[in-house]
């Protein structure tokens, strides 16, 4: 057994079941090895893709996502996933390749320095030139990434010594619930406890870190009667008719959520499982916890206490401490009445499709159970504030890295991820001209995810950014349309087009049955305005 | 005036007329300033595209190519074309916008470390930080890249610094003839032209510097009567016609060049502005040099001696160095005799159409003029061994680096340095995948490029190579065939196909007159062995 294999064997011990990448010549031996080990690679059209796929695939499952590649021009095309992985404390494994080792500074082809270039954002980075070390380095860097918080770790291997004999005896795989167990301590959150029960209205904010304890934190807000508000990262955890959810706050606020941060009594503001970002916080704005006692918990130490003073830190799992809260909670006096709907009625301001009036409509023609994944661009704001996520549905956007193009693969990463429930990718059409070619690839391992791409034929954020920021613009921003449906229907892909609201009432027809992905086409003229002004105003601080 | 008004305007100065790139909210200032002073920005699809047009544009003008994106997403897609600069030894400017500066640490959206990512790939990376160092700090980089060996730099500003008054005086643009000055050790270069004139027989070996000497590289073979090869990265230098060209030596030689190089009485190699790469040496292999005087001349002080042992080791400029050497070198007393045809004569050994054929005619239809970028692929073996370049022509490939995709967008650098001659880009089909949407870029600019697409419905290099090393493959290699013709006419792109070689006989009119990209879809069924056993062997070592 060579290196390479041992590589592989310990990783699908460890409960890795594919690979994201393209071979090439100094990765070879790893995809090599794939067939011995019976592992299944999915080959992208871009290492971008493979990396995004990845990124997705880790964040939405807590499980180690790998991706492997030439050290050089397949690492440098990942940058932007592993960047994103590190964003959303996802646990990706990237391998490289690396050119013979007698080679080394010659100039061989494709010789770069993998390791220092995406050493800024992964948790740990190393080329290993010692055969001898290959299998614990390799251990330590796995146990690295789901050691939480999660994040990505890189591992370069020289071609020679990937084909070199492996040593007798692999490591034992990890544990993951062993690495991820987070002990806490019960008096500070007695203290929460009695902030909690101090205080007679609130306000709970769930960020990411909530998915796995869902259920609790919906029971802990109807005991205390406290309304939740949800970060972009952590829509769709709390299903939209929860009778205390408010939506989304933060970047493209909720109006509900908006006028009871900035104008309501609660006196406590409850965080959890968040980092607190730019996205979710209106770029760090103070009206959030201004004249509130603040309780944050997060299972990274590093959040409590970063960007807002907090009252009681409370390091700790979430499916630990919001049981652990619950049993303590007062139940509330009065009940929370929610404001319907969350936001102001529609007005026509704009020609063309309504943007706005099709994602209210979406969730009622898609599957209840669709998991979205968001793409980046001015629709963003829409999806953030109008879509809503019914119970069984889920949601998935990396707003705090921001990767234009990254949905495009991440839908693909989502359902290899889990199959179970059904996927939908809602991009832009410069997310698609971006990296809109992993269509394909999920074409070619049939994957049946629904790309629903917004085409306003322009790149509508930097247009509207630059006339709001600086008074005027370029017609360089704003492109001659291409159908994208027409385009990809060339390629093979089954297409439909939303140039009209009941144009939407075939959609349930149309992803009823899906042997692959299929895409529609929302065709606006982009002059809809956007809910973008806590970006802008950010840009102008 | 702002910062970043006054950055754009010290660009102009110095020569810069274009910046390729992709706007995002914290880089908007610059781009919000070209408009001011009147700079044109090249919108591309991805920012991986406008760091590959940029690096082709400086390398084959080697006037300085600036690229301008956000911090952090902007610049990770850019991460290929800079090391591709970096390879090329091209003179490129990375600007990036980076968040506020109060906002750093926080979680900004897109925050990410720029600086150190690239600066394993650049010659300088820096953020600047205060105000008052941003000019010198430009300066200072344009300076580093535009002085030999050329490169790339970076310099990352926060947006409220770009936003901030600018110094009232500019630092002066500097003059790149003047940085660009190589003092010679006449001396070394006398001892060069005593071993030209003791050797019998010779052999001249030119790399991409001989690129400014070409004449006086050929007269200096006239006179020696040596046989001239070319380093893949040199092809086009010296027009296929010329009487004493012996073609492409090291990836995929031609046979003449392969039998001169192994079996003739050449006692004597002058290396001419090469870095002896594994691409020009055939993996660093012996042969070139084995019994011979060997005379190395480079104006990069780090390359003569760095891969094969010299005798005289010359640091100067070839524009001074090769006439110095014509006027000292002796007439030959006989006269070298080319063997031609360079290559052993076609046997059919494959189904479908012949690459080798194709190549091969491929001159005598495009104009004679054309300058050909050659992407990555297993093609990439057949255009080097077998494409002619004509006097006139040129030709632009980095197999250095060796990024697939690359010349996708390397074509459109290529036309907007120098839009005097035609250019056609002959790519892959999984180049196309990678980063075809810059096809479109050049539709928007109306960017006259001949794009000639290899379409073998394979990843045919990692499929042939594991073959070859390996001794079996995976499907997952091998994609369902999508005709890139029939997809790019519908996105508004003219096209044809070529699946027999009477095809071709179409192209002189489809390519006459270009009102923007054209589009050549070359059909093969991938069965045509490629002359590919020098990488393949240089992997196994």
């Amino acid at each position: 057994m060579n290196i390479a294999e041992a590589i592989l064997k310990y990783l699908k011990e460890t409960g890795v079941d594919c690979i994201f990448g393209i071979p090439a010549g100094i990765i070879g031996p790893i995809y090599d090895a794939l067939i011995d080990v019976d592992m299944k690679p999915i080959i992208t059209k871009n290492e971008a893709g493979a990396a995004y796929m990845a990124a997705r695939y880790a964040s939405t499952s807590g499980k180690l996502a790998v991706c492997a590649g030439a050290g050089a021009v397949g690492v440098a095309n990942m940058m932007n996933g592993i960047a994103d992985a590190m964003r959303a404390k996802a646990p990706l494994l990237v391998i490289t390749g690396y050119v013979n080792r007698w080679q080394i500074g010659k100039g061989a082809i494709q010789e770069m320095d993998a390791q220092h270039i995406v050493r800024p954002i992964t948790k740990y980075s190393n080329t290993v030139m010692n055969e001898a070390e290959v299998m614990a380095e390799l251990d330590k860097a796995v146990r690295i990434a789901l050691t939480p918080p999660f994040g990505p770790v890189h591992i370069s291997v020289p071609i020679d010594v990937q084909r070199m004999e492996a040593p007798p005896s692999l490591p034992a795989a990890p544990d993951p619930a062993l690495l991820q167990r987070i002990p806490f301590d019960p008096a500070e959150l007695d203290r929460a406890a009695a902030l909690l029960n101090e205080a007679e209205h609130g306000l709970i904010m769930v960020g990411r870190g909530g998915r796995a304890a869902a259920e609790e934190i919906m029971r802990l807000s109807e005991r205390l009667q406290w309304p939740i508000i949800t970060t972009p990262s952590a829509k769709g955890i709390i299903p939209a008719d929860f009778p205390l959810n408010l939506g989304n706050y933060g970047f493209s606020s909720t109006d509900a959520a908006f006028e009871y941060v900035n104008a309501s009594p609660a006196s406590c503001l409850l965080i959890l499982g968040t980092s607190l970002g730019e996205a979710s916080t209106c770029n760090f704005n103070e009206a959030l916890v201004a004249g509130r006692k603040v309780i944050h918990i997060d299972r990274d130490g590093k959040e409590p206490g970063k960007v807002f003073k907090t009252d009681a830190a409370v390091v700790a799992d979430l499916q630990d401490a919001v049981p652990y809260l619950l049993r303590q909670a007062q139940p509330a006096p009065g009940a929370f009445k929610k404001p319907l709907p969350l936001n102001e009625p529609y007005e026509l301001n704009h020609t063309g499709l309504s943007l706005r009036l099709f994602l209210e409509k979406l969730s009622k023609v898609m599957p209840r159970d669709t998991r979205y994944v968001c793409d980046i661009g001015e629709f963003t704001n829409f999806v953030l504030k109008y879509l809503e996520v019914p119970a069984g549905g889920d949601f998935e956007i990396n707003l705090n890295y921001g990767a234009m193009g990254s949905a495009m693969a991440g839908g693909p990463g989502l359902y290899l991820a889990d199959s179970s429930r059904p996927v939908a990718v809602i991009a832009g059409d410069g997310s698609f001209f971006m990296n809109g070619s992993e269509v394909l690839t999920a074409k070619e391992y049939k994957l049946p995810i629904t790309y629903i791409i917004i085409n306003n034929a322009m790149l509508s954020y930097v247009e509207r950014g630059q006339k709001f920021l600086y008074n005027r613009t370029m017609p360089d921003y704003k492109q001659e349309r291409i159908s994208i449906a027409d385009m990809m229907r060339t390629a093979g892909i089954r297409t439909m087009s939303v140039d009209r609201l009941e144009d939407m009432d075939e959609i349930p027809g149309f992803v009823r049955e899906m042997a692959g992905p299929c895409l529609i086409e929302v065709n606006t003229d982009g002059s809809e305005p956007a809910p973008i002004l806590d970006r802008l105003k950010a840009l102008k601080k």
